[in-house]
This record gives C-alpha cells, sequence and structure tokens, in this order.
C-alpha cells in the first residue's frame, strides 16, 4: 500500500475532535481529508475555528482545512473516496447524523455513545471483544446500509473492561465494585468549571455509573453471530470528577467463579495479548502494564504509558471480603486516548485487517 | 463553674497542633495553659516557633505562650492543675510520652494512632461508641496510672464509623466496600508535596487501610465492662490522596443483615442522635447531615457543616450487588476537626460529663 | 432604627449575586425584600433556581423567595418600599436595567463595569474617595432621575487603589507597574474551565487591564461638585488568571514624588483610616493590614482579613529601580468581597450615612 | 565519531538529576557511564535508590547502574575516561565536590547556584553568551586546574534573559521590571508542600530577586578575555511560587536606549539566532518562539515548545509608561529544562564545539 486511507472527522473542534485530529495525524495507515464542525464554523479554515486545547500544536498540514457541515454529500464533495469516518459528535447530532454517513456507504467509528447499547451496533474494544466487530455484517443486512456504525466505549469503562477479559476468561467473574476518579478532560471542553474542581471533587456523572455497568456487560458478552448476549457480570459503580486534566482511576474489588491470588492476576493481566490486535499500527505492545511499586498508577505519571493506549494496574492484592474468590487493584486509562479518539482509531484499524470496511479490501500486512 | 478548665496541648506547632489550639481558644470549658513542642522550639513563645498553616490568625492570647519540653514535669511546673492533656504527637514520640502524662494523673486526649488497638486503651467516637469511655476505668487499674489515655480515631474511619453505628443497630452490617479520596491535610505539614497533587493522584496511604479496617471492628464493638468484643463486621478499603486541602471522602457500599432502602438509610442516619452527646459544648446539632442533591457531598462546599463537626451524607442510593439488603452512598469528614482535633475535644468533653476525668467533678450542667 | 432597610438584588442567581445574598443575611441594617432573576427563572424559589457555589448553605430566609423578573415594576410589585437596590447584572443587561431602576427612584449599588466610566455615575471605594458619592446628586439632576447609580471598582483594583491612596497623599505617586495573578472567581460561575487553570495560567483577561489603568485615575481624581478630575496617575498592568478560587494579588512597583522608604510605606498604610467610613458595620477596622512575614500576604490564608474587607500587604521593601523614590509590594484583595459585592453593600452603607440615598433619610447612628 | 562521549551525573538521584538522566539517555553525543549519589545511597541501582518524579520511565540502561559516591577518584575508579561531568548537586555540597572535580580534570557543567557569580566562572546560555565560555580558559590558568566549571543560570533568569540579548543589541536595554510566577519544580523534590499550593500563592522565594537581578547582568556583561564586566541593565524582580508544575512565566516591562514598537520586539525576536549554536544537537530551530494569540504563552500548553529548549513570548505590546522607549510581554521558559538540566547540556555541547573540554578535541561535525 503506497497511499494512506483517506478519512474524515465529524465533530473535529471539539475536545475529542482535536484528540483524532492529533492522533490521525501521522497515522501510518490513515490521511485526514474532510473535518466537518457545526453550522457556525463551516468554510473556516481549521486552525481559525478551533480553540485548540491539547498539548502540542495543530498539525500544519490540518491547519488550513476548510471545515464542511456535518453532512454525508458535504463530505464526499470534498473527499469522494472517504469510507472510514471518526465521530467526535455530540450525542444529539449523532443520532442523526451517524445513520446517515452509514446510508452513504462510510463506516463510521464513533465516540458517541447514543448507539452503544443498540443491538445491532459493535460495541468494541479491540483487545476485549474483537469478534464482536462482525455484528456490522448483520447491522448491514438489518439496516440497509452499505455503511456501518461502530461504537467505542465510555472512557470510564475501557480500563476496567480490559482487565476484567482475562480474569473472566481464566476466573470467572462474579460482580464487581469499581469506584472512579475521573479527569476533567472527560467532561469535553469547557466542561468543569475551576470553581468546581480547584479543591473539591465532585462525586457524580450525570449516568455514568448506568453506563459503566450496562456498557460492560456488553463488552463482555458473546456474540452469536447475530446479537450480543450480555455477560451475566454484575457491576456497581461509584463516579466521581476529580481535578487532574487526563486519565480515568477505577479502583476495582473483583469476585471470581474459581480461586484467585494476587499473584495469579497480576500474571495473567500481564500476559494479556490479543494476537489479532498485536500488529495494529496503535496498539500497545502491552494491553495492560501491571506495576509492583505500592503507590502506582498515578494518573500524571503513568497515563502515557503505551502512547497513552496501556491500561497500567498496580496494587494488585487480596480482597478479604472475596476471600479466595477476589482481589482488589487500581487500573488507569488515559480517557481521551484509549478511552475516546484512540480507541476508535484502533478500532478502525482491526475492522480494516478484518475486512470489513466497505470498498476497502487491499492487504495491509 | 465561673473558671475555665485549664488543659495543655502535647505538639502544639504541627497541623493537628495548630487545630487544637484554634478549636480550644474560646472553648466554653477548657482555657489553654500550657504547650508542647521538640526540644528544639523549647523556650520560644509560640507564635516564633510555629508556622502557622491552617486559615485565620493565631488567637493572641496563645501566640505569646512559651513553649516546654513534651515532659509531664515541665507542663506541671508551668501549670501544675492541669489534668486534661491533648496530644497532636507523633507516633513515635506519643508511644513514651503518653504513657508518661497518664502516669502523672492527667488523662491524655490523644489524636496519635499508637494505642488506638490497645486492648486497655478506648477509641472513641463520642455519638458512636460512648459507653467504651469507661475503659479508662478498667485501664487506670490494670497499669496503676492516675491519669489515662483515649484515642480519638484515624481521619479517614470517622465517617464511615458515625454512618454505619445507626446502620448497625438498625439493619445489622455485614459487609462494608470503602473507597476513599483523602485530604492533603491529612498528611500533616509539609506532607504531600506539591509535584505529587498537582494533576494528579496518590493511589496509597501507607497503613491506612489497614487501620480503617481494624478501628471500624473496634469502634462498634461491644464493651462489657472490661474488654472490647470487636463488632463482626467486615470492612475491605481502597485509601487515595486527592488534590484536595481538607475533608475526606469515603464512598460506601454496605450489605446489611437485614432488607434495607435508601429511604429508610437516609431517614435513620437524618434522625441519628445520641442522647449522652446532644449537649456538649462542641457536639452539633446533628452528627449526619443527609443531603438530597445529586452532587453533593463536595469536600470544599461540605467540610464545615455543623462548624466541621458534621459528617455530610448524599446520594444514598441502591447497591444493586447486594440486593435488598445493600445501600450505597458518599460521605464526607472534616478530617482535620472531626477526625482529628474536634474529636479528641469532644472525647474530652464527654468524659467530663461522665466524670471519668481525674480530679474534676463539678457539674457542669 | 427598629426595622432594617428593604433592598433588591438584581441578577441574584449568578456568582456575585449569591455574594450578595450571603452578606446581606444578617446585615444590621438591610434585609432582602426581592430577588431578581433571568426570565428563565422567574417564579421559581430562589433556592430552586440557583447553583449555589460558594462555601455555607442559602440562608434560609431567602431561600423560598420567589425570583421576580429584573424590571423596576415587577420588583416595586413585590416590594414597593426597596429604594436600594444591588445589581449583579451582566453588562449587556446591566446598560438598560440600571437606568430603568435609577428612573423608578431607587438607587442602585452596581457591580457591573457598563457605567463605571461615565462621568456623572460615581465610581467609589468608600476608604478611598468617599466625597465622589456627592456626584449622584449632580447625575440626579443633570438625568431627571430620582433614583441613580453608584459603581463599585473592577475587582482587581481594590487592592491597589486602597494602598496608592495614603502614598498619593503622603508622598505623591507618580508611575505604577501593576502585576496581577487573578482568582478564577473573578471570571462568575462557570467562567474559567478547569482545563484551563489545572497546571496552567492564563496571560490574559479581556480589557482588564485597560480597566485597571482607567479606573485607578477616576479612582484618585479630585471632585470638584460637578465632575471627577482624573488623577495624573500612570499605572501599566500585566494581568493573569492562576489557579486560585478567591483573592487577586497583585504585585506593585511604585515611583512617588517626594523621597519613600520602605518603613514610611508601611507605617502610612498601617495607619490608614477613613473616618466617614470607620462607623459603617461592614467597614473592617483595618481597611490596609500590613504583614510583615516574609512570604505573605498568600491568597487562602489571608483573605478572609477583616472578613474579606482588608486589603492584606506585605513584602513592603524598596524598588531599586526608583531609588529614592520608589517601594515595591505585593497587595491582596478578596476579588468577591471587597471587589464586588462586599464593596457595592459598603457603597450603599456609606450613601445611607451621607443621607444621598432618596427617601430615606432617618438618623442610622 | 563512532563512540558517544561517556559523561557522569552528580547527584543523580534529586528532581534535577533525573532530567540529566532522562535528556542524556538518546543523546547522540553523550552516554552516562556514572551516577553519583549521597553516601545513603551509594552502591546501589539507580532504579532502587531514585524516587523518579518525572513523566516516562527510568532508561532501561541507567536503571542498573550502581550508583558511586560524589568524589572524584569513586567516578573514575567506574569510569576513568570520564572528563564531562554533569553537577546536580546541591549547593552545600557542590561549594566542595565541583572543584575537586575541575582539580581532576573533568569539566563541571552545574546547575547548582554556588560559583555562578564567581568572577572567573562562566555563567552561560549558549544563545546569549556563548563567547563567556572562554573564560574557562583563564579559569583554569588562574586555578590551576586541568578541568574547570561552567555554571547555568538560575532556572527563572533563562528566559528574560534569552529575550533581552536580542534587544539589548538592537535598542539597548535601560531598565527591566520583571514579576515571575514559577513552577513547583523549581524548588526541587519534594519542594513545595501541596498544603502551600493548591489554592494558593507563596509571593516569594529565597535570594531568588537577588539572583535574578545579579544572573542577568552577568550573562549580558562584556567578556573582554578575562573578565566579564557586568552589563549596565537594571533589573527589579518581584518573585512569586504558583500552583503550576513545569514551567516559569516572566512578564517583563523594558525601557529601551532607542525607540521600540511591540512589531519591531516581536521581529527582533523572532529572528534571534545564534550561529555557533544552531548546530548543537539540543538546539532549539527557534530559540525564541513569539505566539500571537492574544492569551499565550501558557505553562502547560507551550512549556514543551522546541522540546523544552524554546523560550516562548506573547503578548508583546506598548508598555505605556515609557512610551516610545518601551515593550511589555510574557515570557515562558522550562525550567527544569532550559532553565536546568537541558541548560547545562546545552553549555556541555557548545564547550565541545569550542574545543574547551580538556582531552576531548575530536571533530564532532
Amino acid at each position: 500500500m503506497s497511499a494512506r486511507i483517506r478519512v474524515a472527522v465529524l465533530g473535529a473542534t471539539g475536545a475529542v475532535g482535536q484528540r483524532f485530529v492529533q492522533r490521525l495525524h501521522r497515522h501510518p495507515w490513515f490521511e485526514i481529508a474532510a473535518l466537518t464542525a457545526s453550522d457556525r464554523s463551516e468554510g473556516k479554515p481549521y486552525a481559525q475555528a478551533v480553540s485548540w486545547v491539547i498539548e502540542g500544536e495543530i498539525p500544519a498540514e490540518v491547519a488550513s482545512l476548510t471545515l464542511v457541515s456535518t453532512d454525508p454529500a458535504a463530505v464526499q464533495q470534498v473527499a469522494p473516496d472517504v469510507r472510514i469516518v471518526f465521530s467526535a459528535l455530540p450525542n444529539e447530532i449523532a443520532s442523526e447524523a451517524e445513520p446517515a454517513f452509514a446510508r452513504a456507504g462510510m463506516t463510521v467509528f464513533s465516540n458517541a455513545s447514543y448507539y452503544r447499547m443498540a443491538p445491532d451496533v459493535p460495541l468494541v474494544i479491540p483487545e476485549v471483544n474483537p469478534e464482536h466487530l462482525r455484528l456490522l455484517e448483520y447491522q448491514r443486512q438489518a439496516r440497509g446500509w452499505s455503511g456501518g456504525i461502530v461504537c467505542n466505549t465510555n472512557c470510564t469503562v475501557s480500563g476496567p473492561a480490559m482487565v476484567l477479559r482475562p480474569l473472566q476468561d481464566q476466573f470467572g467473574v462474579r460482580r464487581v465494585f469499581a469506584f472512579s476518579m475521573q479527569a476533567a478532560s472527560g467532561a469535553g471542553y469547557p466542561g468543569v468549571s475551576s470553581l468546581d474542581l480547584i479543591d473539591n471533587i465532585i462525586p457524580f456523572i450525570k449516568n455514568e455509573e448506568e453506563k459503566l455497568e450496562a456498557e460492560a456487560r456488553k463488552l463482555l458478552g458473546r456474540f452469536d453471530g447475530q446479537r450480543i448476549a450480555e455477560a451475566a457480570l454484575d457491576l456497581s459503580a461509584h463516579c466521581n470528577r476529580v481535578p487532574v486534566l487526563d486519565g480515568h482511576m477505577v479502583a476495582l474489588s473483583v469476585e471470581t467463579e474459581r480461586p484467585i491470588t494476587p499473584e495469579d492476576a497480576a500474571r495473567v493481566l500481564r500476559d494479556f495479548r490479543c494476537s489479532q490486535v498485536a500488529e495494529l499500527p496503535t496498539a500497545p505492545a502491552q494491553p495492560i502494564v501491571v506495576r509492583d511499586e505500592p503507590n502506582r498508577p498515578q494518573p500524571r505519571r503513568d497515563r502515557m504509558s503505551g502512547e497513552g493506549m496501556s491500561v497500567v494496574v498496580g496494587r494488585v492484592r487480596p480482597e478479604p471480603l472475596f476471600g479466595e474468590h477476589g482481589v482488589k487493584m487500581m487500573t488507569l486509562a488515559h480517557n481521551t486516548i484509549r478511552g475516546a479518539a484512540g480507541g476508535s482509531i484502533l478500532n478502525a484499524e482491526l475492522a480494516l485487517k478484518m475486512g470489513l470496511v466497505t470498498d476497502i479490501s487491499f492487504n495491509l500486512f
């Protein structure tokens, strides 16, 4: 493959949109061909319309791209060959826009939550449930779309789900108590007021606990070729917003079907690999990094592990309340990389490898 | 009673010592007669030796008090009538100094952790286990002391223990998952480096989880006149240090013996009173304040409830993993007031009322 | 005077409006009779419409007040006797609403900036330029109003202006370099995003430097009975937003007409009093508190000096670049108390004392 | 040159020592051959002795290096060929240790302040005063050393000095008012307590203003082959510690000899280059980056410009108090990179290029 695959980013001026732009820049397979924004910004160069809030600069080759409206025809006019679309749209726009793009033959890799729990939409973390991606085939048939919609997960569930996958496979997971300390960037920009987060914590994030509980069951569910049978896993969450910029910490107390020790758990987490994902360009060498120091992971010092794509685990220890059937630990995932833009891009890479993107079927490897 | 009772503060220059000074100032019953410090500061006026780190100013009548060494004879030399001593000593000094004061006839109300788990030392939160104070009588007899030692609890356990008391009484408490987000001031001054707490969280506090689990069992235990039978309660803790100045947040998932609903729990918490404590001068009107807003308690906005002595609870909701036998909630207690100096002062008020302070037996009410 | 004077607060749900409510509660002279808000909140009880962001609780007697629209007739309907109105309105609404209230016979003590530089509107800090209040008489005559408008200053200028008053009187002030570090609350709520203020500084606040420079000249100007002749003072400002909740710090390098030493300056600042203001109920005992410690003032530890109404000064030292004619120092003022609601309330107290509030002429003293 | 030059880091476990290790790792010219620490850590592997506080991991090839004592003989025993030594020692140790290494034939590139103002020690920022490095030759002769000492500057002066260099050359600089907002990392680790920096500012850093004023005069002074004639420049500083992790902001009001406009200033700053430095491996492509946005530079978003080696300038505007002879602006430099380890490494690169490192005289280019 000599040329890169041209893609579009929907809702490119928001915080997640910016992350998409940053991570697609210099991506070995992808190249940004179109950026969309709300009508207010349409027609402006990207650099002029965006209030760039993430570290580093706007990539030079994107800065002068003219924003088009979030409409399949508008994207096709400037980039008729686009088949992969990344969506950073807010839910209220995603609900109509994403199906429109799917109908127009594009496969939408979405960060919005609107379609995550739809029975025919795959909700995927590549290392956790790669086979769910094949639900796309059923979705296309059922909806009569030539494109499709693939969702990534809520930013908070990405760390726990990655950890629960190998634990479930090896020990069976029965119950999980999850307690989150979530970064400000999870609420977008401007998001949370500084008056709410200096010397303070907000012990509530709307709908977050419900999403975490529901998405974990779908992610760890079984795909029978047509639908996802949710996992029997019971998860209960306490979600909090804390004065941290990036990186969601989630403490877990896990009860397993079969006996488990902290040493077992650490080994299984460390050894966890997903062969289908290993060769993808933005997959981290180690999906789960287990640290032995007593006081890690820490959001600022560990969130960039694996360039923001590794989940970092520490303090793996016995869970006394579950006896021989329990462990507890701390997990960390970068919420705007692994838990948002980076997760969607990895989904697109996997879909390409599995031959699931309409009209693109060359040999990438 | 026309005159106030003269007291001493041991270790008066540290962060907790300062809180003692601040809260004893203008106390209706007590008056500071002596302050002790390490040898380095002995002989200096308090205002000169202290690096005052809490809000407001050093009370004028204390500023010029000359610091004496942490030694019963030194205290008795400047204030022979002192029978009540508040200890803000570090553990390594408390271990020898507190018994020395007890032997010399003074009752030490300590914030140190050294003697908390000693079988003959009462570990008391007045509203939770006032009757444990009577263990002092056994202690005096067993050790041959005319004074004694009374401990307050670890700052993190004070909120959960207050909440668990009425829940245990009404519903029986079987298991508790506790997740803390603890303020920087809990580590004293200078304590935690700013480089560890700006845009960061430390998911570990040495020995904290162990203390929380052990102290809860002792606090909620039964006193048979001679010893404390620990409660059967199983508690598992995850402790974290977060970028907040004051106020420890602890999320709880509680499993009860008998069925419970969030409405039941909220009512029982709201109605909780301890008659023996109600009339004490620094007891809050409402030991537990239950808030109905979805996003409270918050440390900065709620920590001063009841002048820092109330525990604030919010988000009382079902705990799905415990079915009809569970609730979850967020709790907040001011760690350097209710969880430290304020707690010890309330212990001393209660001991006075119960006639348990050697040589002081007038009628306060 | 047995009964308190009934007042209204315009724009009562915003951050400054909340401060007005908090400080008028238990005010010895004033009593809240009406609260206004935008149409969206009209008709709702205050407690339901407001997102209370400051410490403590909504005062109980205000919580159930029904919000009325920001319109003189609406206020007069619920409280026909109101003659004093405090305005926390945003500029775009203040521009029309404040004159409407003035026309209707009410004297508006405004925190908005819209009319601050109008030639016939007094811009007043009571201790700095109390005599400017008499411009109200000219304003009423010129505009044909029975009420009027009195402005407080920009929150950032309140500290420097207080300090420059006695320095100008004693030494003459020629030039001032001012560098501010301003708290998040200065931008209102939600105001500055947490993503802009965690581990960051914004070295720019729109129009702030211009306001600071212009208002200082008006505040320190001379009133000839009809107009304010601006002071010749040259001031240059660098304004920054920093991660602090409350309290604006402004470093000053001051060049004086006559020779000055740090000792002179400190003495003059410490001794500064304004006899007309001294007896007002919310005037601080000491308008300027000078601290000798090398590392004060600090926003968190000093902003509540004089219950938030004192300006705190420290590090008074030579300014080498101005030789014998210079000093430099750090100043601190609480931006939402002295620099906003508290300043306006003190203006109203002064106006009452000077007999400048229409229809209210009893003897307060 | 096929092999890299072997170097040592003195005081490698502290915060600046860690930065040296991080930046020397993968340096094209240098290779770490020895690390020293206090006696307490001697003999331990680096990874075990260090409490790594900066982002990322300890470089693998350094993690297992055994720490030796801070003594020339100890270093020569493990690495006899070392001629370049980077010092991150605290002053009280640097005062004796650095001359010992110089005597033993090693050239010390020091971050300590002890020798900065010594008349025969070059204090160098490569782009600002590269020719001062030749003072090494005089130093060696005067002290009889075969090695030598070269100092980098105080972290706060690095930004202003870089900016003042081209302004002085083009317009002559007469007076400068400097106002700093300095990051927590400038105080080392643990450094400033979190209780001093959450919701707070410390308006004082010991000796910092004096250093800033003195070092600026030496840096911009003229070298006559034997000594540095200090620049006539008058600089007055206000220094503050703010809740930011890395990146010192310094606002400047500059008075020039000849007329200046903001456009002139911005152009001159943008065009500033130092030919001797341009080809050095860690020299930034642009020593001074001038930004046009109204609200930049910001520490978190701009400190990594030029991989932490560029000084970022913004808000270049007229300084009204200096009329046609003044400009004001904001500057930012990364204090632990450009202002510490990175600055010393660039000094060493320059010294090599100028043939000033004893015993190393190959052709690097």
